[in-house]
C-alpha cells in the first residue's frame, strides 16, 4: 500500500549524510543499534512488531525523481544529489526475530553499513517499530486477557491515519484473530471479520426487518446487532425470531452483537434468553471502549461473552501512544562509540554485540538475557549493568543467541514469513516466559546484564571520554 | 504517497452494502453527518482538518482487481462484484472548510448519495478526518502557548506509522512552521527543516571536529546540537568558536539545539554565553518531550528559546490519542432518521442541516452557532439541546453558514486548497474566537443551540419511535 522513497525520513539524516560525503566518508563503517528504554503500558514484556516491512521497504528504498527534485530545491549540490541518485542499502542487517518477546536496554535490531546508508534508515525503522511493536504488545496483553476467547480489530475508524494499516497487522502478531479492515486483511493475507452498524438497522423503520433483511442476503456470518433502541426488550427478542426463522431454513444465527450498556450484565440475561430459545450455539460479541483490563474484568465476572470487539484503544495504544525505541551509534570512525551521560544508565552499549537470553532445558525462560560482544564464547557470568557487584552464574542455563542476520551485503538472507507464522512464534515465546512477568500489577522485572568484556570495554571507553 | 482503494474501510460496509444491494435499494438515497462528541484535551474548540485529503481520495475511490478478487474470494456474489467494480462517488459532499473551528454535537461534513455509497465512504473518513482533526487541535495549542516563537514538527520516528504523513500535514495547519518529516514535505509543498543528531557528534572524537565539518559544508542553515557532552562546559564555547570562525568567513551560525536538562535554565545561560560572544544572533531551538504546557512554562520563566522542536506528544495526539468522531445516518427511505438513545444527549439530529456561526459586525465570534434544517431561514431563536426552556434571540447576530458543497453529483465543485491557504484561514478563525474559549484551564463552553423547526423535526421522531 505505501511507496515508500528515501525521502521518508528526518531532513537532518539527508544533511548529516551530504557532511559525511563531502568529508570524504562515504564508505565508513557503522553500526546503530535499535533498543528502547521503558515497557510500554507498566507491562512486564514487549512484542516486537514491524520487522517483515521494514525488511520490504529497506530492500526497495531508493530517492526517485522527485525526491531529488525536492532536494535540489532545497539546495543540495550536485555531487551529493548524484550519489543519492545511486543510493540503495548495501550493508547488514541482524535482528531478533519478528514476535519475540523484547525488553529495555538491549539490542533489538542492528544496522551495519556505510555511515551514510546506517543513518538513512534511522526514521524509516524506529517509525515501523516504534508504532508496531507498541500494538503488538498491546494487542497480546488483550490475547492474555480473553484467555481463548477471538479477538477481532475494529479499529480503524479512530486509527491514526494510514497507521491503522500496521496496526491490524501488528494486532494478530499480538494474538488477535481477525481484523475489519479490508485493505490491511488483503495486503497482509489476514482474516476479515464484521457484523452490522447501528445505521443498518436506523435505516429500517423497523429492527426485525433489518435483520431479516441481513439474515436472508448474508446467512452464513449473520451477527445482529441488538442495542439500536433495547437489547434485552427488543433486540435479543428479534434475534431469537430471526434465528428461528433461519433454524426453519436449515441456517443459523451465528451471533448477536452487544455494543451499549452494562456488558456483563447484558450477556448474562442475552445469553440465558438464547439459550431458553434453543439458540445455545448463537455467539455472543461485545464492543464499546474494550481494553485488556476491561476485557479481563468481564470474565471475571463470568460474562458470557465469545467474541471481543477492539478498537480505539488497540490502534492508539492508550495509554502510552508510542513506544520509546532509539537508534544509536555504537561503532564509527574505526571504533565502538559511546554517548556520555551523567546518567550511566543512559549510557548506550558500544561496539558489535550478540543478546543471550536464558533458557531452561525444557525450553521455558528463566527471565533474563546477557548481552556480550558479537565474538564472545563462553560466557560464564553476567553482570548487572550499572551494579557491577551484583551477578548471575550462567553454567545452570542454555544461552539462545537472538540477533540473527536478515540481509547480509545488501541481499536479504531470511524468507518473508506471513503474519500467522509470526504471530505463532510469538504466542509459542510467551508460552515460555513465566507467569510473574505477565502480570498486569507489578510485573517482575526481567534482567539484563552484561558479559564481562562488553562491561570492560564500556567502562574503558566512559574513562578515555572522562580523560 | 498513498494508494487508496474502496477496500480501505471495515468489512461491515460491504456486507451491509451487499444486503442493500439485493434488497434493491441501490439507488435510495441516504445522508449522513460527520460530528464528534467530546472537545480534546479539556479545551475549548477543534480544528477540523483532513477534508483536502478526503476529498481527493474519494475522488479517485474505486474497487482494483486485487479488491474484487479478495471479495470473491470472501464469498460475494458475482452480481454484487459487478455492481462494486463500476463503483464510484456519484454524491454529494458539504462541509465546514477545512481548518474552521469545530465544537461537538453538529455536523462538521455531511454525505448525500446513495445509501451503499454514503456507507462506504465511513471508514475512510472517520480514519482521515478524526487523526489529523485531532493532530490539527493539538498543534493549534501548541501554537497559542508558542506566542510568535517557531514550531518545528520533528514527530515521525514516534508517530503511528505511516499516519506521521499526516501528522505533518495537520501540524502545520494548526500552525506549525516547518516540518522534518522530507517527504511529507515533498508532497504537501510544507517547508522542511532539521538540526543534527547526536550521532553526528559522536561520530567524531571531539564535539569541536563535528561542529567545524557541519559548518563547513552546511553554513547556511548550520544550527549545532550542544548537549552531547556537557552543554555549558562544552557545547557552548564550542558553537561559540564554530561560530567566530564563521563570522570569520563572512558566514553566520544559525543556532544552537538543547535537546536535554532544564532547558529554561540551560536557554537562559546559553543566551547570555552567545550575547557575551557577540553572536546575538545566534538562535535557540530546543526539544524534548515538549507539549502546550511545557512550552507555556518555559515562556512564562522567560526561557529565551526561539524555536521549539515537538515529537511524540504532537503526533500522538497525547493524552488524548483519538477524536471520537461519528459518522451517523440522518436520513434514508425516504425520511429523516434517528438512532434513539436512553441518553437524549446521544440522539442524532436528524434530516438535512445547516449550521450558523454567530458572529458580530467586526468579524469577531459570540461562541455559538445554531443548527437549523437545510432549508430554514430566517431563524430568530435557537435552543438549547436538551433543555427547551433555555434559549437565545439571535437578531443581533450575523449568521455565517459553515456546510458548503465540495462534491456535487459526484464532482468537485471548490478549487483544491493548499496546507498553507488551510493554516492561513485556520489562524486567522481563531483570532476572531473570544480568548475564554482558548484557555487550558477550564474553557468557556462553546454554545450549540437548534431552531425550532429542527428541535420540532426531531421530538416528533422521538415521540414516533416512542409509539
Amino acid at each position: 500500500m505505501l511507496d515508500f522513497t528515501a525521502t521518508y525520513t528526518d531532513q537532518y539524516q539527508i544533511t548529516m549524510s551530504q557532511v559525511y560525503f563531502h568529508k570524504g566518508l562515504q564508505d565508513e563503517i557503522a553500526v546503530f543499534d535499535y533498543f528502547f528504554r521503558d515497557l510500554p503500558f507498566g507491562g512486564g514484556y514487549a512484542i516486537f512488531a514491524g520487522l517483515e516491512d521494514v525488511l520490504e521497504a529497506v530492500m526497495q528504498l531508493r530517492f526517485d525523481g522527485k525526491d531529488l527534485a525536492l532536494l535540489q530545491n532545497e539546495g543540495m549540490d550536485a555531487a551529493f544529489l548524484d550519489y543519492l541518485q545511486d543510493f540503495q542499502f548495501t550493508g547488514t542487517i541482524r535482528a531478533v526475530r519478528e514476535g519475540d518477546l523484547i525488553f529495555p536496554n538491549r539490542p533489538i535490531l542492528s544496522v551495519e553499513g556505510s555511515i551514510i546508508e546506517a543513518q538513512l534508515l534511522e526514521t524509516l525503522l524506529l517509525n515501523t517499530l516504534n508504532y508496531q511493536s507498541l500494538i503488538a504488545t498491546k494487542a497480546s496483553r488483550m490475547w492474555l486477557s480473553a484467555d481463548g476467547r477471538t479477538l477481532v480489530d475494529f479499529g480503524l475508524r479512530r486509527a491514526p491515519g494510514t497507521g491503522g494499516y500496521a496496526a491490524s497487522r501488528a494486532a494478530m502478531i499480538g494474538g488477535f484473530d481477525a481484523t475489519s479492515n479490508v485493505r490491511a486483511g488483503r495486503d497482509y493475507h489476514l482474516p476479515i471479520s464484521g457484523t452490522m452498524a447501528h445505521s443498518f438497522v436506523q435505516r429500517y423503520d423497523d429492527e426485525l426487518e433489518a435483520f431479516r433483511a441481513f439474515a436472508e442476503i448474508r446467512p452464513h456470518d449473520c451477527v445482529l446487532l441488538v442495542d439500536t433502541y433495547d437489547t434485552l426488550e427488543i433486540g435479543i427478542p428479534n434475534a431469537i425470531t430471526v434465528g428461528h426463522e433461519m433454524e426453519a431454513r436449515g441456517e443459523h444465527l451465528k451471533g448477536i452483537r452487544l455494543d451499549s450498556g452494562d456488558l456483563a450484565w447484558l450477556a448474562k440475561r442475552s445469553r440465558a434468553m438464547l439459550d431458553e430459545a434453543g439458540l445455545d450455539h448463537v455467539k455472543i460479541a461485545a464492543s464499546n471502549q474494550l481494553d485488556e483490563h476491561v476485557i479481563k474484568s468481564l470474565l471475571e465476572q463470568n460474562a458470557p461473552i465469545d467474541l471481543f470487539g477492539v478498537g480505539t484503544s488497540l490502534v492508539t495504544g492508550r495509554p502510552d501512544a508510542a513506544l520509546d525505541g532509539v537508534y544509536k551509534l555504537a561503532f564509527a570512525n574505526n571504533e565502538p562509540r559511546l554517548k556520555r551521560s551523567e546518567n550511566i544508565e543512559k549510557i548506550n552499549l558500544p561496539g558489535r554485540k550478540q543478546v543471550f537470553r536464558l533458557g531452561y532445558p525444557d525450553g521455558s525462560f528463566y527471565g533474563g538475557e546477557v548481552v556480550a560482544l558479537a565474538d564472545e564464547q563462553d560466557i560464564e557470568v553476567m553482570y548487572h549493568p550499572t551494579e557491577p557487584e551484583k551477578s548471575l552464574a550462567l553454567e545452570r542455563f542454555e544461552l539462545h543467541p537472538l540477533l540473527h542476520p536478515v540481509i547480509v551485503d545488501g541481499a536479504r538472507t531470511t524468507e518473508p514469513q506471513s503474519v500467522q507464522e509470526i504471530a505463532a512464534f510469538s504466542q509459542a515465546q510467551l508460552r515460555q516466559l513465566p507467569e510473574e512477568f505477565k502480570r498486569f500489577e507489578n510485573p517482575h522485572r526481567y534482567k539484563i546484564g552484561l558479559s564481562k568484556a562488553l562491561q570492560d570495554e564500556r567502562d574503558r571507553l566512559v574513562q578515555e571520554h572522562r580523560a
